[in-house]
């Protein structure tokens, strides 16, 4: 049988170092669980540009396309801000996601009980939140036509469309209710439909899918900037949001910075099943590429481990191991295990990156 | 001489309760600070629907176009929630600000020191909190043609149009600068130019008037999604926030909630200045409509009376009178007055809309 394959795609900033970390993970699968990977690197973001004057050439995108996941670190950094916004880091990672038409990105927002007391957040209302965040990823504001910089006059006029169809609404809310289903039950969406048509045909399209096929699911609508409030206020009131590309760019974000965890957070960016059965599949960590502390040995590895959890759970069916490494992680925290990220008044060790890689590995 | 002109649109649930607390703050300027306003009222939201199938007739927006000045309460509610997109209640408001061409949205976030706990971060990240955010108000994907829902083939698509000029950039950020300049000098732009053409166009255009008009001013700019996760990691690093439309709306229903103060934050909504110097206006709560609790004398009338500040401040240039009105509310919560939205554990005295409007009163 052949073995599943992964295309590590680093990128820039802490991304290479929070990549080894995984590697390291990816390996001890293959010694202690029979779970050997094909793994193949490439470069994605600034690092590209800098190899090809590009931020994803068309040879890694077609390496994109035939793996079983795409793992990604991170893209971006002040040394590309001057760019051309035709080549911009971030121009890679969005052209990964519409090409392999990754239409639904998972944010789970979690907080960790090692953890609570790091949110600017009182702790109870914090304290064991556990949501997810629904985000639509191939459409809308980020890839709507026209767009671009247009003379007019004596001005110039900046343009882009934000645009939704039928169809990329119900695929997006189907994970959506599907990922309820397994979870609490509970759908919120979220738009802007008191002022954007958008957002009435987003309301409609949601409504009618529960309507017709997920009657066991409670949807609730709220508007973007109501909702953003209310997870400010009450986050734990929330079981699944499902919201668009630019409310779920703010939202999850958000939503990641209030449970005091953002270097811990993964996400998941699926596609339509592959012949094989499996979704197209990317994982990367919440967080950016973080260049200010980057190759210091100081970065979190924690949310790109948990990334390929994910991996584990959504692309390979191995939702067992997937808790297992989960677990490992909390138990490195829970004996204290802290990157300087996480170093708060009640102590802990002090980690460097590969230290937690160390502490991780030695609960495995 | 002639008395400056009030219009009231109290509007919707408990906008007519609060709205009836801010008349009698007016009478008293007239009877103790010779202050008269030559006071008009008139309908707007779902109640102009109720009364004219509309929420907004051609008569009120002609009143509105005269006035020196417009308060308004709240619009909207459920009610309303199957009307047609083009008669919602939000269409009046938004008609409002784009006829009178108000442009500049100033929304104070203010912590209140007497409410510190009431926010659900922690106290040391709230309190002293002063930031002021400029929303663009009266362009941006809220007005952006085309938009609409469309019939493609089998699909429906949902259109809205994200599009600033220059100018419209130019005359909003000119009025955050200004801002800063008698506060602390500091502006922080936000946009998501790593993803959209407009934004890129908001970054450049607002930096070239910095550096040509502004060199006292320090700029930065930030992607929105990474100033929702300041705005709820450390909002006291902000002095002036400036930013789009609907970025804004979002951002400063965050930062509002933030405070623990939403039923005491006031807005203004400026425009360019009439024949008398004054600039077109419009001032109302950042609270809505609140419609579970309309009717109940539940309500916080203190937004919209600090909103009747704002006018005294920005359209009738009474800077005294305005801390006068601020510096009696401040007492009055400082005493304990409390509406039922501000009791927390510490207990004070729970007060309805009107004896919210007494303490006040008393206090000037
Ligand atoms: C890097 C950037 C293009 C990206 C986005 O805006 O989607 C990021 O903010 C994210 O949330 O993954
Ligand atoms: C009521 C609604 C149209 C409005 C908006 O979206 O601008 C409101 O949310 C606000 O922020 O003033």
């Amino acid at each position: 049988m052949k073995n599943p394959s992964l295309l590590i795609l680093a990128g820039d900033g802490i991304g290479p170092e929070v990549m080894a970390e995984v590697r390291r993970i990816i390996d001890w699968y293959g010694a202690n669980r029979a779970m050997a990977f094909d793994v193949f690197e490439d470069l994605v973001g600034g690092a590209a540009y800098d190899a090809h004057g590009t931020p994803l050439t068309d040879d890694t995108m077609a390496k994109a396309q035939s793996v079983d996941a795409v793992l990604l670190g991170a893209v971006g950094g002040p040394k590309y801000d001057d760019l051309d916004f035709s080549i911009k880091p971030e121009r890679g990672l969005l052209r990964l996601r519409k090409e392999m038409d990754l239409f639904s990105n998972l944010r789970p927002a979690q907080c960790f009980d090692a953890l609570a007391d790091f949110s600017s957040l009182k702790r109870d209302i914090v304290a064991g939140l556990d949501i997810m965040i629904v985000r639509e990823l191939t459409s809308g504001v980020y890839f709507g036509e026209p767009r671009g910089i247009f003379q007019e006059g004596n001005e110039r006029v900046g343009i882009n469309t934000q645009r939704y169809t039928t169809s990329e609404i119900i695929r997006v809310a189907r994970s959506a209710f599907e990922l309820a289903r397994r979870r609490d039950s509970r759908v919120c969406s979220m738009e802007k439909a008191n002022v954007m048509e958008s957002g009435v045909l987003w309301r409609e399209e949601v409504q009618k899918l529960r309507d017709a096929e997920y009657p066991d699911i409670e949807l609730t609508h709220m508007y973007a900037d109501a909702g953003a409030m209310q997870l400010c206020r009450w986050p734990k009131q929330f079981d699944v949001i499902v919201t668009d590309n630019l409310f779920g760019d703010i939202l999850s974000d958000t939503a990641a910075m209030l449970t005091g965890s953002l270097g811990m957070l993964p996400s998941a960016s699926l596609g339509a099943p592959m012949a094989s059965g499996m979704p197209k599949a990317l994982y990367e960590p919440v967080h950016g590429s973080a260049p200010d502390i980057a190759g210091q040995g100081k970065a979190n590895p924690i949310a790109c481990i948990l990334s390929f959890a994910m991996a584990l759970r959504y692309s390979f069916d191995q939702g067992e191991e997937a808790d297992r490494l989960e677990q490992a992680v909390e138990r490195a925290l829970g004996n204290g295990a802290r990157t300087p990220d996480l170093m708060g008044e009640e102590g802990g060790t002090p980690l460097t990156t590969s230290g937690m890689g160390d502490a991780i590995l030695a609960e495995l």
